[in-house]
């Protein structure tokens, strides 16, 4: 059955006390957007609407900095979540088959839930995800019978037998798309807000017929994120899970409490992490690589034998092949290192091609940028760049060659060849002892 | 009402297994002396005495490092608390309005606890504060009528009708100057110890037909600091206490439990702290700033809009003006950097004024020591720094100047011009490949 | 009474879903291996024999890499634990003494406790090590009178009583060297398994008229590794153990959950640990030492006085001396560095001799490696490296000398001398303002 996703992510989040919209700020180093974006995307939906509001504009650009066949909507005023959907029925008129609706602000849903979701719709016409809370507090609950949802009754109408049940609404909602934009137009705003709520929708369902049933995830799914201190509870979640796929799947995690993965980590069976490491979007990581302590790794990918680190950092196009040794101190951006290519210490590498087993001593620079433009560096195969190399981009060093410790580089250097740039070493007899005494007795005369 | 601080601060810490004094060891990067001296400051005291003893001149040096008014008497023999705060009493023969009690090993007092002590004294001579205690143990316990105490008992000498009690004493204890000396002065020591204790003081002004009273704080804030472990429970406890407050202030935490806060960190609202970030003394956030992994700061001013680390180290007299960009494996000591400067990676800045604008490239360093003296370094604004400059101090780059990749400068250059200091670049056809040929030779040949 | 170890080290551990054999996963950067020959050094053993089986080839060598001395045999078929210790019989046919059989994925058991196990021999002919386990679930169960062991039974052939029993057996057992053989070789394999397990030992010993006994141990030194996360557990439960020896032996751990201990660190009384430090294997810091926070040590030795950090790296044979300074973004491998000596910023030293009081400036590169042979680098003691100097070695640098900053020294500096190597600095007036302009053409003309 085909799926459209409709992500309501128009509130302003008071209580983050801050000027960015709620759900642009990170978890895992990514919008609190993009999780509910990726929960989705593993379903394959056919359109993926998101309503915006505050912040709109930056809003809009995150959603297509992640999809870029997102659809966007503004709700220009907050009159509630039924509201809020009904903003993205235009965009939805022909879309086939269900509408989920998720939340911006909610990250942690599982692809497995939405699934069970889609597939409880063969039973019901309504489904709803549920949670049983271990303090269910002031959340709605959840009026079932079996599997099927009688009614959801928010708590400040419910009554003391409906408030002794732990069954609480997460507010994710599934219909078939025209059910569900026919039943949000009937929703009505008779409460105290005056608002227009999704909740309705099981009991608008029944009302003509129709069954509304029940999928119930774990509670930690349905953490939503209204606070700094709930957006650190929500990374501690995200983390602790991510940490335990990985243990699951054949990773070895010194500490697992200190690495931090993001969004969209990918790392394979026998890798090794050590302590402190943080994964930014988009890393991927082979089998059998080790990332030891104290890495920063963004949108970069580590092929199989490869070892990075101790205190290395990989930016976004850092890719390296099989038996890369990425040593300390060493950053690496959009650049490409061949089958074992060593950098070993004290080294920025960017915007530059590096060909296989060559090697980069330590202090190496490419100077890439000249104040206005970047340019690339070009190294070949088996070359042998001495310490304090600097490669002043564009340039090219060849195959097999050596440019001498020290040297700037602004020249191609032909494949074979010795590239040296420096000067001749001059020894002064006696007058370190000369210069040292000198400077004695001009600091003590500066007293 | 005017009010004075008596900070006892002079035990060895036997338990603490250490050379150092307790009080120096340091919580949060600071000495466990400093937090009491800073606990006491917000309420404006008049004077501050500290008492010392075990390792007085390094004690009065810590005391006055923090605030060079301290006044500092040495407590030559420890026979207990009153004798302690005795000594104090020549320094204070003058004071007018309160004193309060503190203690150099007890860091957590917050406070809004001492204002509330300041506040309580309108009803009562002597105020105490006692905390409930989740296991009382042996502390001394207070017994209360209300909010009136009409004694101490020491736990050896309670009764198990008292020993049930389990609001216990701190030791922090408030009271008119003049009366807590003349209090003090009639303090026995008939006791096992053969020490003078203040325990007895409410006891003593209630004979005086006057009232002591009590005010209550939550127990972590009594925590003393004993033994290495307790000093660990209390960095927990301090650092717990200050990432729930900057969460609450609108800043953002990754990873709350990986930051490590100093005793006077400030951090401004819709600032990012990412994942393991230790801040030592002196360090002010303003809003919108963002810190990434891996940093280490001390004493420095990050202004709106920054951008810091992952992998950076500030350090004392690092100034960064809007919009900096400091990048990984860069170290700024000393140094102003005006708005918009950029430092991205393998740097070393010290001793140095960067005009706004400016692009320092990787590898730069300011040789700011000449093995006797440091020197400054001033470079104008909108400059262009190659890759590998060593600056050798003191020298002057002027405004939209540019020095040559790998260049030592040693001597001024004006504003407009670029500065070169380096051989020009020599290709040795060949060269490359007979040179590994003859090593693999030499290597060969050594087996 | 001499010992000997018998460690089986056999086992594939599938559960780990990994290509390594399970007893090289690493915990504390040590082989779990190394583990258990570490807890049965300190007795000081006679022989040492590992029965390794899967990937016995890597499992012997990293035997050897712990004990030069300890002896494998292969285990060809797993045939249960009895088999196994019988494949150590004809190593140990002239062994005197007792026989302890410890476990290559058992990595937490103490030496204590193996001591203590030593002692009960005295009082019984074979000695049990066994726990009273919070969830005793599927453990054996040991059926005791007093200190005396009347069976070990399986618990799936416990009786409902048996069940109830706590006491569960940790497979940690020694004997008197020719009892164990002689017992192992009357063990049958009338199992479910058909395998032959050293659970039958104290029955057969009792059949003998010879009395069994048990030792007790926490619970937690009888953890064993099966899958990642256990692993994991293991590194935590070793380290809160690491963490709270060096509380209570006078070392400040600012954050103790923060620190990564190795298998064998020692860090003396005094010395100061900050937030984030990784001991790998073979780390000694001398009392009143200071490692600052993002540290990652091997192999090295930190003498009393000396600070490193914040992130510093110390590889193997780094040795540093009384009141030696390395700082940030520093690596220094197989290098002895004498007193005082000062490595402040962004340096690579490795193989390398620097003697007494010398200054290392900021962005100096040993070039030890010259793409075919590693060489050493001499520095003499007061001697002044001058930022990015470039040691390319084999060289000397004397006495009291001095290189330029930029110099690239390829000879060897005398004594009192100063060493230079670089071009003279030429300023060309209002160049830069033209080449920006000539650049923003360019630009412009591209787009």
């Amino acid at each position: 059955m085909p799926v459209s996703l409709v992500i309501l992510a128009a509130g302003q989040g008071t209580r983050m006390n801050s000027d960015l919209p709620k759900v642009l700020h990170l978890l895992a180093g990514s919008p609190l957007l993009h999780h509910a974006m990726q929960a989705g995307r593993s379903l394959g939906p056919e359109r993926v609407v998101v309503v915006t509001g505050h912040g709109s504009e930056a809003v809009t650009r995150a959603a297509l900095a992640f999809d870029e066949d997102a659809l966007t909507v503004v709700q220009a005023e907050q009159k509630g979540t039924a509201h809020a959907v009904a903003q993205a029925a235009p965009l939805l008129a022909d879309a086939t088959g269900d509408v989920i609706v998720l939340y911006g602000d909610t990250p942690l849903v599982r692809p497995e839930t939405l699934e069970a979701m889609q597939a409880a719709r063969a039973r019901h016409a309504v489904v709803v995800l549920g949670f049983h809370a271990a303090d269910p507090g002031r959340y709605g609950r959840l009026v079932t019978d079996g599997d099927s949802l009688l009614k959801i009754v928010e708590y400040k109408d419910a009554s003391e037998e409906e408030r002794a049940l732990t069954l609480c609404n997460s507010g994710v909602i599934c219909a078939d798309a025209k059910l569900m934009f026919s039943l949000v137009a009937e929703v009505g705003n008779a409460n105290a807000a005056g608002e227009y709520y999704l909740t309705d929708l099981p009991e608008l369902a029944r009302k003509r017929g129709l069954s509304a049933g029940v999928v119930i995830c774990p509670e930690d799914e349905t953490l939503g994120v209204n606070t700094r201190t709930q957006l650190a509870e929500a990374e501690r979640a995200f983390q602790t899970r991510a940490r335990a796929e990985a243990l699951e799947n054949g990773v070895t995690l010194t500490a697992p409490e200190t690495v931090f993965f993001g969004l969209d980590t990918v790392v394979g069976r026998d890798s090794i992490i050590g302590p402190c490491v943080i994964f930014g979007p988009g890393v991927t990581v082979e089998s059998g690589a080790e990332i030891k302590g104290f890495c920063h790794l963004e949108g970069c990918h580590i092929s199989r034998g490869a070892t990075v680190g101790p205190f290395a950092r990989l930016r976004p196009g850092a890719e390296l092949a099989e038996d890369v040794h990425v040593g300390n101190f060493v950053e690496i951006k959009n650049a490409i290192l061949d089958e074992g290519v060593k950098v070993g210490h004290l080294t920025y590498i960017g915007d530059a091609d590096v060909g296989e087993f060559t090697n980069i001593g330590a202090g190496t620079v490419t100077c890439n940028y000249d104040g206005v433009m970047k340019h690339r560096t070009r190294i070949g195969k088996n070359a042998f760049i001495g310490s304090d190399t600097m490669l002043v981009a564009p340039v090219t060093v060849g195959d097999n060659a050596l440019t001498a410790s020290g040297s700037v580089i602004t020249e191609d250097v032909p494949a074979e060849a010795i590239a040296l740039a420096r000067a001749r070493q001059v020894n002064k007899p006696g007058l370190a002892t000369r210069l040292r005494e000198h400077l004695l007795k001009l600091k003590a005369s500066r007293k």
